[in-house]
């Protein structure tokens, strides 16, 4: 956890990704704490195009110039709006923080009922940071990309339509892994591992583990199963067949790209994490704890 | 991969651990190829204990004097041997090698049936080699240590006797995880992730994986799922409650300990990894796709 | 097992679902060997169109027709044309018997390399048969019905695409069981408990059992787990929210239907059992062993 | 649900297991209200040696005569006890009631803080009933017969001591099923699915479903999995081997028996179900989502 001292924040962006009136009134707040603390507002574009006139003169921009002109971002919404916001600015280096409904989701964030005081610490340098490394994949056919998107959680290569197996062979940095007809497979993330590869029966990775997890979705063969692989593994998939339609790659479950048979999907580590800041006291054990339901405290003396 | 070239192993230890008519005809074996290739073959005692005499002079240590007199250790025998030599000798970094029945487990060997190639061919410096981490746990009562030992495959705090719950406190790196009821859960390595932790549905982890999988066994919690964390992360499990009989700590299911309530298992990575040398040509995928009868070539044009 | 005696099947129908080259070598074979038996034999028009001429007089009729003339189908090809069969005539209650390429699938049938000792043995009364239920699911929109359908392996209702979660609410003989958020839910019969519902985490129910499993794809609630009901449950879905596409329900993964918000599906028994003929020795849990590789003779004395 | 009028119960047994502060003064108020609804009151004579006099005269009965002597038997405790008293007087037939602290077990009861007003309808006539199903667990030793005893929940073969495995072969129904190596197997009633058998990855089976579920324990072999058999199915289970240690079998976890190499268990329906009153409102659906923590109406018009 990082404590740093100083304004270092001097410019600070505010993005939203859905007109909906709780997080409308959210970031409307938002501006007016950060025009009290005397920072710089930018709002991006898109944003701004949803929120009442409120006598703030707005400096607005579009997401990347934005991204690139400002020391922090807030993002008003859920972990859908973090993850698409992250992917495209990742790259700006610029860290962020999410303001979502307060425990929704795995990924700390501000809770709005407490939003003038964290903001406010953040603001002042108190707050915990966790680098999230993001996930790059190239779609190529016949040698050509075609397509290219970060994913922040997974990666998932599935036949467009459900209840349809597909078949595909998977290479680990060069190495033959196996051929799977299956439902598809995710490629997650230590952040996705608590999201869509959870559901999916894959492990929980804890966020500072550099390692990325690949989990059959249905697989005909039983024995298949998850595989945790290192954080700077390639991974190749091939797709090999698709029954009736084509397979699709889903980026976040929020962008995909139809794949054809004999597209390749590569996948490896982003350049550039995400630098994800979040109030001091956040823990990740604790977010299991009180987001899955584990036992804590038996009303035995555990206490050490 | 290594090639080493060379004669980098002058003096070769023997090794086995069960008196049983096909391992000794092996040892026996082993003995004459090392002889033949001109190198100083030295005997554990307890091996040379069941061994016939066959006109060789033999040199005969203890263990651990064995390990550290030898540039390279040969242990005939399954997993189960290699583990339980494995356990004693990581310390003296010296590598090993295993001459198993070719391919019942996910640690690869020497083939009986390619002995003399294969051995040949690894004193001449052609080998692969794969460094293992092994997990030491100490046992900690009213802070006091009062039992140690290391684990190549896993760690299990589980009932002395089974059908029977326990519970016990989690924490890594000194952040707590959860209070647990549950038949046990085990820890595993990497190597260990092929093991014992697969059947109770953990992931399985690359050997190349600097990390740990804590696999809960049958937790009452239904969302207590395997927990992916650092290779250098300290795990440390208190007994709460034993549920009739006391616990248990197991290293790779060989040595076991007896624990109190209120006693703490420490678990972390021990210092030295077990250096394993191998025949070339040994994959891991390849490993996984014979032993798990995992799909390959689907009759699809999947090369590439 | 029946053992029936007499020439119980006087009238034999042939149907084939895939023109491919080793199914129309078969249906040619099947048609020969009836003839020599001294039946009459009826050819499905869809199937007769691939045939080529080969002598015999054949007597054409649809489908339909053509299982309420005879007193046994015989159908070519793999599991999926089984199913596509027999979703169409088990209400005809005529036995069918499969010919599919000797035990890729769990539908027992003749095997193509013993086909004419085989099929001379059913003819003459010599097979074993058993009774599997098909599940009929209704749309229901608004109070009227828009699709029906049966299904001898399961009904899917999931979300049109993939990787997209939807919302559906259960009840169970008319009581609640929950709101689920997952990729759908897989309502099996025995019969399709060994298919798509045992990739999904379903359990393997015996052909002999009264008994429906509803498997959740994979839920957002972690302890959704797979929930067997009796055989004469009334199960009913709603869809409450589908991401981005509508939901669909399918049959067998053969048939499907688009879903609407609120569309209710619901599933049941159908009142006609498909009976199945298989030869003689054929064993549930023989298939079970070489199918799943479930371990035979670990090498012990276990004979009984 | 029965809603029997009249004074169906006019003798009342009261059973408690544990001798703890909150039980006791459970079982004294049982007596009262009992003695005030003008029942005849028989208590357990252990029962009756934690009670303090508290005026009442009162009859006791050993446990047997007690069951067969009453019209109703009152247990006060968890599921524990319940488990334990059903195993004894099931044969007798006598209904049952638990008492119990209110929701923490699958079993429907009586709740502590509603014990009058429950107490005295269930006395009236406004009760539901569902008969169990108890398990009967025969050990057979070269032909004898050396241990039998009955389970509500369910019959556990496994090592006597954890992280050991055992080798077993299965029949049902005198057909061979498989060899197995692992840590044991859970054979289950449908009341004993929501028990152990769910934390080993069981269905969870209606309690009305005539069906046992044989839930493999961490098998060697990936693809074993939990098999619904009918109800009326005989299950033999022979143990091979069991490593260092003999094997056990165990009834609801409460009652064990060594076995030895070549041991066989049988197990099937037992001839008697238990018949268990419940308060009118009971919902095993309600118990699912209440205890498994099913999400229920996701905020969404799922009224129906």
């Amino acid at each position: 956890m990082n404590k740093a001292g100083g304004k270092s924040f001097a410019t600070v962006a505010v993005v939203a990704r859905r007109e909906r009136e709780d997080v409308v009134e959210t970031v409307l707040a938002v501006e007016s704490i950060l025009h009290g603390l005397g920072v710089e507002v930018l709002i991006e574009d898109a944003t701004a195009g949803f929120l009442a006139d409120n006598g703030h003169k707005r400096q607005i921009l579009p997401r990347l110039e934005l991204a690139a002109a400002s020391d922090l971002v807030v993002v008003v919404g859920g972990d859908g709006s973090l993850l698409g916001v992250a992917r495209e600015i990742a790259h700006k280096r610029v860290p962020v923080v999410g303001v979502n409904r307060g425990g929704l989701g795995f990924l700390a964030g501000v809770s709005p009922d407490q939003l003038e005081s964290q903001l406010t610490a953040i603001l002042d340098g108190g707050y915990g940071s966790e680098d999230h490394f993001l996930l790059a994949a190239r779609v190529m056919r016949e040698g050509e990309e075609v397509a290219i998107s970060t994913a922040l959680n997974d990666v998932v290569v599935h036949p467009g339509s459900m209840a349809h197996m597909m078949e595909f062979a998977m290479w680990v940095d060069g190495r033959y892994v196996y051929d799977q007809r299956s439902d598809g497979v995710i490629v997650a993330s230590p952040t996705g591992s608590t999201a869509y590869s959870l559901s999916a029966g894959g492990p929980i990775m804890h966020p500072s583990l550099d390692a990325i997890v690949i989990v059959p979705m249905f697989p005909h063969t039983l024995t298949s199963r998850p595989l945790v692989v290192r954080g700077d593994a390639n991974i190749r998939i091939k797709v090999l067949k698709a029954r009736k339609t084509a397979a699709r790659v889903s980026w976040d479950s929020q962008v995909s790209q139809e794949l054809e048979v004999s597209d390749e999907v590569h996948i490896s580590k982003f350049s550039t994490p995400l630098k994800l800041l979040y109030p001091t006291g956040y823990d990740f054990f604790e977010s299991c704890r009180s987001k899955l339901d584990w036992a804590s405290r038996l009303g035995n003396p555990s206490e050490s």
